[in-house]
């Protein structure tokens, strides 16, 4: 379990930094995000609303992952740490954000629930 | 939805800040709890670890509060993020926590997973 969640935030944060178009392969039409308090339903409006963020370029750097399998025995829920800084700021902000992975029926994962916050000093 | 989530929250927090052993009810046998990366499983050992934090007071405050639908389409996972002060200390500090709540059968919820860390700048 906690391989797969190492795997998936690897890749997902890599992703993000490098090609956020690119992320959508992880979502599907019932996915949902809430960005700081906006939500957003769809891979195709996730999406967008991530390729739409107004920053040039974004490097995450995790500080924790921790996760659990949820109550249905199929999913898991990964709870993540870390800090990000966009553009030429010198200043990183630090953020929290959970996933909740589901089963995609060929072995692997998609994202069914995602909620990222900065938190704010 | 949201109105269960900031219920839940509030009546959290305020049990936390005032008698932390009376969170009992609110986890099952099959409760996860992770506390800054330690793992604890079912209603007694997690109200055990919750009562064993070496602070005497503690006050959360809660900054922001999202929730969703979970896949099965009956549980929410509700991420809050905040500061808490404890004991005599003047500096508050960075948390995030991530509830799954199950229904419990009984028109009500209980926590299922419970994912917290502290955001250290």
């Amino acid at each position: 379990m906690e391989a797969i969640a190492q795997s998936f935030t690897d890749y997902y944060y890599t992703t993000f930094d490098t090609n956020r178009s690119g992320l959508g392969p992880l979502y599907r039409p019932t996915s949902m995000l809430t960005f700081e308090g906006a939500q957003t339903q769809g891979q195709d409006a996730i999406v967008e609303k991530l390729s739409s963020l107004p920053f040039q370029t974004v490097k995450h750097q995790v500080s924790t992952r921790d996760c659990q399998p949820t109550g249905d025995g199929n999913s898991l829920v990964v709870a993540v740490t870390g800090q990000l800084l966009v553009d030429d700021q010198q200043q990183p902000l630090n953020f929290s954000q959970t996933f909740i992975l589901n089963p995609d029926g060929a072995g692997s994962y998609y994202v069914f629930n995602d909620l990222f916050r900065l938190n704010y000093g």
